[in-house]
């Protein structure tokens, strides 16, 4: 199980390559959530998401010789970014994985930070066949979104950026909302709070629909989704809390909280209009957690993981004309 | 005229109080600009610009009992959200003279900040007279958005910051591009970079027809602009450079660059998929002048103030519009 070390490790590796992002907050967000909020911007990391610290976590952590050969990642949004820039930032060939119906700006995207996209056909091809059948002929390193060791010490630097920030501004109890898909980044702040600020305690926020994580805490076993897909927020709709992630989030986290898609697109719309940072709904579930559900929040400082925003203009849009 | 001590003495005011906010940069912009392109995303400050510095460095420096009175100011957009909360975190009374046809947005901020809002008709009543009977009355202080050698420390804290954050990233020499109303945020940036980066040159950044700056620094005199409006870089459209701010960038200040409306509102839209930023055109003219007019930048590396955020949702949808 990843531990502290690992993830001051990660942080060690990742100095002066990742962003270490702001903790902004609103008076105006304060109102709304009758309490003091703060987000930790992490759309501002690299590539627009929190994704690039467990990317660069993991290539870091390879050895020179393994690295060299090239890496290996499935994904059609942020995590395929992520990987693909630390994998040009480390001056080493990225193949991504990728449906044909992938958003082309993302395709592009992933292409100019240098990988090597190869598209298949979610109806007639086999994803995993196809990327075994590449790395084991190049003999490159698979790089998985979330459930890996490296990715979870990679994600964990926010925790340790969040446990100096709240103590640098006297907060020493606070809830913490972290959107949550597959857990990496949470289960990785859980792990970074519990030895770094212990009064700081990691909740995952969900969209509706896909609260596999929040039933898995509240049954103690790994619940599925019923649906892959049918919610805006789709940088966090995974199947099931992997199996190297639910455990410590099962030890370490609260409860989590399950917001609507009405409710994530709000808290894009305010995120724009009060902190001047762009979200995707994904990305700002864990905010629209503060705002709008509010009885289920413990205690008087609640910090808010906004954890990216690549977002497409149609949907910005529709945010924008919540709040105006 | 204000010296480096004097900006020095406003950042320890500014301590705990401003936000620090981060430089910014995306290899997208690089390869547009075809140089390494950095932006201090002063959009991220409190109120969503720049100005809470210069305003929280006037309220900070009057004496106690001065400020216990009240403040006043005149202004229709940021400087009037900054007043309002500098005030307000003091405790003490601000009131902002606005007019009628002011965005009720911005009245509505402003108001919501705490600040008392006195509206008046553009058309028919004199604003400086009633500023003065409502000063008078109340024995309140006059905060001028920029000719005040307070207000110009204040904005000057960001160039420390900026010379301190280039160093870092072992940029030795670089044009500074400043977005350019009255020129406070440029002269104060120009005089913390002449005594703590000297390879750093500050250089103006304004739309087309409201180039006065540009203009005053080609003659050696100050010169004014043909209209009040008509751009949509609203938040810097100021008559003519002051008469504190242009002697300062006179002396210290490289050649203004002047970029079109079109040009920064593709800035705008480059901010929003690339930085996940949120800027309004008059705060983006300095990335737009980086990136569009690349044969006037002298230095490897560019550094772009984004001086602010407050942004209608039409406009915004129009500077995604270019970018996607």
């Amino acid at each position: 199980m990843t531990n502290i070390a690992e993830i001051e490790a990660a942080a060690r590796r990742l100095e002066g390559h990742a962003r270490r992002t702001p903790l902004l907050s609103s008076p105006f967000l304060d109102e709304i959530a009758g309490r003091r909020v703060w987000v930790k911007a992490e759309c501002l990391q690299h590539t627009g998401s929190f994704k690039f610290r467990g990317a660069w976590s993991a290539l870091s952590a390879l050895e020179a010789k393994t690295r060299k050969r090239g890496v290996i990642a499935y994904s059609s949004g942020n995590h395929a970014q992520g990987v693909a820039l630390a994998a040009r930032m480390h001056g080493v060939p990225a193949v991504i994985i990728m449906p044909t119906d992938a958003p082309q700006i993302k395709i592009e995207n992933t292409r100019a930070l240098g990988a090597e996209v190869v598209l298949y056909d979610r109806a007639t091809e086999d994803r995993d066949a196809i990327g075994a059948r590449l790395a084991d002929a190049r003999a490159l390193t698979l790089v998985k979104p979330f459930d890996d060791a490296m990715v979870i010490a990679g994600q964990g630097t926010t925790g340790l950026e969040i446990a100096e920030q709240a103590a640098n501004r006297g907060i020493t109890h606070a809830d913490v909302m972290v959107c949550c898909g597959g857990g990496g980044l949470t289960s990785g702040i859980a792990l970074a709070l519990a030895s770094r600020a212990t009064g700081l305690r990691a909740r995952p926020a969900e969209p509706a629909g896909f609260d596999d994580t929040t039933r898995s805490l509240a049954t103690g076993e790994i619940q599925k989704n019923a649906a892959p897909t049918g919610s805006i927020c789709d940088a966090i709709l995974t199947p099931a809390p992997g199996a190297l992630t639910f455990p410590i989030m099962k030890r370490l986290c609260g409860p989590g909280i399950v917001v609507t898609d009405d409710e994530a697109l709000r808290a894009v719309g305010l995120a724009w209009s009060r902190l001047k940072i762009v979200l995707e709904p994904g990305g700002a579930v864990a905010l629209a957690a503060a705002l709008y559900h509010r009885e289920q929040i413990t205690t008087p400082d609640v910090i808010c993981v906004a954890s990216g925003g690549n977002v497409d203009p149609a949907i910005f849009a529709r945010a924008m004309a919540t709040v105006t």
